[in-house]
């Protein structure tokens, strides 16, 4: 099966150039100047090749990868809405054509048996390629002896939580422990960077208090803690040798924390989300508990932080834009924390959209085109061991491409996304841009509008070690 | 003519991939899978192609940039000592396949003339392609307007001095309006940022103490100094919204002033260059004269700055390596300066070995293979307008290409080199890796040892602007 | 003349304390704990002591010290309204009972007979003590040599100005060359830091632009360009070793570099003026030419900076307020750059009001009662080397006590202070607090609204150096 | 009873002056000129006085205020060495007049009932004044509002531990709850910033690996994990609005953190101890086990941190020199931890020594005389809210008085120090100036080399709050 796709604009995270891309079978065969394949000869493309794309007018990038999401994830007694099935079918409908999710490490269990549950979760659903990272919840013997495993058998980035004591929460001196064998090993520590202790007194001064709207979510969660518990992982990073990445960063201090680390050149790296980009505490404060749609942790913040989160993009002080998506449905799920807004499972949807909202950051002129397919698919890719295989156009690449229309308009609304949620945090945003046609290893999965993929393409990656590391 | 590189391991500023590089004519046809150009056929790709160079076991790499050279430049009363025909062919001996050279206003002169008259020099002498970037000496209501032609011509970087009192010098004022004037047509502004008037003083001083020997030449132009004016033409630049680029960054405390400024988002640049990072101070103390050799400005720093630029490099503060070639003999030209410092001619050799000398970074892990290509050719390009026609390996893009043995050995000489100068800065240095064959725009210039090019190939590139504007 | 105050409260820079104190002629001779002078005996106060002050619900401190005032000054063909007499009179009245003013050196004359001639001037004219900073506005051998002799007659400051080139600006060489000296014979260099160069360069354009009006004098000047000044002129002072007093820090961007400087531990200080924290460039943008009347360098800032250097005299990055003293009528003065704000004479009345504009951050809470004493009185004396003569209730100080009614209330305004102009800068506000006696040396020169005082009985103060170096 | 110190040079945090110092009963009646007090008589001051001091070529300076002692307290089921009753005397022959010691609250208990234990044990034996800060080890509901209680009761004063994890160690959350009611009431939260738990981690793993030695006592506790909890207290405190005192600041990072935290203007405030100023970790790694006589927390650091110790102490980021003066004797108590640091007793003896250690900064110039008794004695009165009862040479205040030969020479060693510890940290060190003669509250409690004072004639201060709040 040759596949050829013509007369687009290939972008790259240095720049854009016009180029045809041929495919063959699951990887790209080449890169060639526009009519290369066909010239010197009398035939049309489509007598020489299996299916051709015309791409006249429109982007063709890598596809995107999400290196943050949590499909059918245990939280509080229920799950995350979307199973791998029809999360990673949203995701392939907004041009990401990988995902990394996280396998969660019970207390008490061990980090082998939770990949080998992972792997039975997500084998033979997906509708694209997926990775794990591990969340490790439970820092003893074990778990440090099977830190090497995992890094053999693929999972070489490992999730912490200074957050949700009793829950994820590891304290600094299991941090400490476990990013003294990431540094031994060459894994990656992920953090979620907020001081949770500090945060759940907050909490309970609030329920004193009789606060218990969502709003007091994110008034129980300052961004002062978020930026305290970003430091203090750099530092515990520092004594140890470990790379660092520090997962949705919602906040200028902490922002600020990871730029002085990186000015120094310590191996400390960071995501934000789209949410943090677009939406703001405000939501959280919506009447009729409408708020509780927003509630995810961090929290959402004040708006001064969106010029921050969006220099740091453009200074690399912010490497990747991920989703952290964790869908969970108003009725019955979100509404669980009606009257005590702890019990709202924290999460929201956003895979799909992932792409779509940056660019617009690039209509808008925040962002370049180059840093756009640079946040959203070739750092991801370097950061977690992908490239070259995953993250940019070139051969031998797989065929994860994205043809985008930049012209094109649609309006988000959860009566036409395809994610398993009964809400969208972007209700009725109007958006420059879109997908038009996604391939998946070579394979078509979605088309003007048209999925045609199907549960069981997707295959697990085992990855390398992060690419930056100096 | 098509010519096959084949089995190599292209690099980019990504990373590295195993693919066959097409030429044909002066540009990148294709690049393809290993094999793929003859896949499907029963033909050796010698029976295909005009030529077929075997790059096994070697990096196929876009040919360097130097954005920062000085070809038969006038200085005091003397000229540099490569003409562009020998600099350009010493720079593809070296695998740089394009360089940015200075042209020089005088005092009273208008730039379109002297943009004529360095067209004149080059034109019909270079080996490889060049560009020019303006260096304005003489700030006025005509030179302003002239700045906009210039950008029209091509010349979209503006060269201003902080040193160099009564020659080059151009005062705060005069830098403030042409600033304004850059940021107006997006023109980039390359500083020299030393802050001459003080250094003058210390100079005076210096001389009035008996102190002639090269030693002084770095003692009177302290560290701080180039922090000082580093910080003041950032912040000259925040107020009129003018990009900046500074040139040959030396020391720790420019480095910091840099650093800080594009955390906060500012369009600054930095480039720093080779003898920073391997020579220092002590050079210039050698004995019996020998220390002019390493007179240039900024002057070589006390060692403990090189930790910090290699550093700087890694995150991306320092964004280019370009050389400064400015090279004058130690006979009769540096010997101008015997009992006096301030008389030797301020520049060094350096255009052919800056490939080299970076790629002693990869091997002993200062900078990854990404980096050392991005640094040297990438960057360079996006940053002055060549790219996609220059620093990358992809189709359309000029055939400027170096196939280099990371394996081989070799030993800096004068004796050897291929620079028109008497000494060399390294001379004895042995240095892992080596170009083995050098393309520019499709045509072998150098192989295995063997100079195929010739004077005139080399053309004028019309540089379109700074591509890292936020 | 014995005089005793009685029952008041005595502030130093550290606290209050009740105590009374005991005046003997020109000099406090002992400080006691109420009632200590009579006890024992059965006279009272007034049987024993030549004068007796009840000084109950008082505040009992020492007499303010300006250490920026400018009194019949030279500038662009006019002089600063207030004569020795009038305003040492008028801060006098302020409770201000040391000023020191500032020798002119012209270009092309000597230090030492400008000196004669401000010695001639003030002599015989001042109500109270007064010293001088020498401006040093021609750096040349001779002058430099002078420097000696000045510190040897008790003017041990030299002020220099990055701004007004032309006039008194010194270039970066001439600054460096006076600072090695300075740093010889432990003089400070107090400095003008604006960019004067950079800001002809902002004038001459929006004269061009047909931009005249006195807002224009704020709109040319903005605070990055005092900020860059400031950072030079630590940076100047770094490397030849001199203590450093920035004058009139009105910008945030100044303050931070201040700041910087004093956590490494480099001798540098600042003062602010009251205009900076009570004023606006808001006022220069008064309608009908009103701007004028507030147009001095630096200019008045945006309002945000206002809270900025509040919290800089709590950090003591501010050290001192002086006022910037120098006064020109608005008719006929002012009047000069109707049409044209650079012909605006620089300067703002103030010398009357600093202690009760000060007091007003006490009241408000921005600053402590020792904190109000230590930056209007103690720090000045031993910045400038008149403690513990000056600046401190202590036996042994010349006795310049103000006492000070902190609950009365005043209106401030032209047609009733006692400065030798025509408006003032803050006519209309309301104060709480007022000084209800004033001594100078033992002398009562204001009590309780009526002038006592009288022209030549104030004395030259021959100072020492600064007794914060370290 | 009535005394004259006269002809010394009175010291103050400002400078130093000639006075004569009059004491009538517990307190200073008068400051007065020289000869003031018997001027105008024919009496020779001991026909006057009951006593008079000639302090000719002496100081007279406030008595030294120790803010950070332990005398005989519980730890690790020994107590430290020193009783109220030796501790007291022997800060007494050291210049020190009052010292602020700890009450600890047991795990469980209260505040209140803390507080009579310690003064019980505290009554009746002390040989000067003394003070108490409470340890809160137990943070709870009954804890919180007996805050408030100690407040009223004279302790305003709050301590808290990030290190010593199941003994004093609070979480973030209880350090939360309790700086929320500092921040309430106006108390201090005096913080140990060390990140216990994650120096618990580095303690097993040394243990782990078979090193006990005392050397690694310094080795498990690394400066990174002081800064980070250090900046960490003062994120917190920041989120409540608290004061925050860190205590016995020892490294450079933590410096680092609390001059960027001034620099904002937060309530931050630090102390550091002689023996981080002087020792350093080469004397924990000397051999027989010895390095345990230097066993403390935080550990004594690399000399390199020294420098910047004393810069801190000149920039006021360190405001206060403390001892920690902890003794445990070498034989018996530090031998419980030979093979097994941790079993060590953590302290060091000091309160003996503190105002002849600094002296020798003003001897080498580290800082000036003002500096000294600022640090000493000035600073810690207005911090722990003595001020201008303790810390000052004023009518009114406590006649506390050292009379300090600033040219005796001295020899530190165990055989003749005060303290009840059988070495010294010090042994053999020379010193340069003594104590002559300390007076506590008018009474004479060493003169020139015996001591006079006595058990009980020590009395408890009932503190008020911080004066330095912004």
């Amino acid at each position: 099966m040759r596949t050829l796709i013509t007369n687009g604009t290939v972008l790259s995270s240095t720049g854009a150039t016009p180029a045809d891309v041929l495919v063959d079978g699951d990887t790209i065969a080449a890169v060639a100047a526009p009519g290369f394949f066909t010239s010197g000869t009398d035939q049309r493309p489509d007598e020489v090749f299996d299916a051709v794309f015309d791409a006249t007018g429109k982007y063709v990038m890598p596809g995107g990868i999400d290196a943050h999401t949590h499909m059918e994830m245990p939280f509080g007694g229920t799950f995350s809405a979307d199973t791998f099935e029809t999360g990673t079918r949203a995701a392939a409908w907004g041009g990401t054509t990988t995902i990394i999710d996280f396998a969660v490490q019970p207390k008490g269990g061990s980090l082998l048996s939770t990949l080998d549950s992972w792997h039975e979760k997500a084998d033979g659903d997906c509708a694209i390629d997926y990775g794990f990272h591990m969340i490790v919840s439970d820092v003893n013997d074990t778990t440090l002896k099977e830190m090497d495993s995992c890094v053999e058998a693929g999972v070489s980035s490992f999730k912490m939580f200074m957050a949700y004591p009793g829950v994820f929460y590891s304290t600094d001196g299991e941090i400490l422990r476990a990013m003294d064998k990431a540094a031994e090993i060459g894994g990656t520590i992920a953090m979620h960077a907020e001081n949770g202790i500090a945060i759940d007194q907050l909490v309970a001064k609030a329920l004193a208090d009789g606060k218990t709207e969502p709003h007091q979510h994110g008034l129980t969660r300052p961004p002062e803690l978020e930026g305290e518990a970003t430091s203090r992982a750099i530092t515990l990073a520092g004594v140890t040798g470990a790379p660092l990445y520090i997962v949705h960063l919602s906040a200028a201090q902490a922002l600020s924390a990871v730029a002085e680390a990186r000015d120094t050149g310590q191996n400390v790296f960071a995501e934000t989300c789209p949410q943090y980009l677009y939406l703001s505490i405000e939501d959280l404060a919506a009447p009729d508990f409408e708020g509780a749609k927003y509630v995810a942790s961090p929290p959402l913040r004040e708006k001064h932080h969106q010029p921050d989160l969006w220099r740091g993009l453009r200074t690399n002080d912010l490497s990747v834009v991920s989703t952290d998506h964790c869908p969970f449905c108003f009725k019955d799920q979100k509404e669980l924390g009606r009257g005590d807004f702890t019990k709202i499972p924290n999460g929201m949807p956003g895979v799909e959209h992932r792409i779509d909202l940056l660019h617009q950051g690039v209509v808008a002129g925040e962002i370049s085109l180059a840093r756009w397919v640079e946040a959203c698919a070739t750092t991801p890719a370097r950061m977690f061991g992908l490239y070259p295989r995953k993250g940019v156009i070139a051969p031998g690449a797989d065929a994860d491409i994205v043809i985008y229309d930049p012209a094109a308009h649609q309006t988000i609304s959860a009566e036409t996304h395809h994610m398993a949620v009964d809400y969208s945090a972007y209700e009725g945003m109007s958006l420059t841009g879109r997908c038009e046609t996604v391939f998946s290893r070579g394979s078509v999965v979605v088309d003007r509008g048209t999925y045609l993929g199907s549960a069981g393409h997707g295959r697990f990656l085992a990855r390398d070690l992060c690419q930056y590391l100096n």
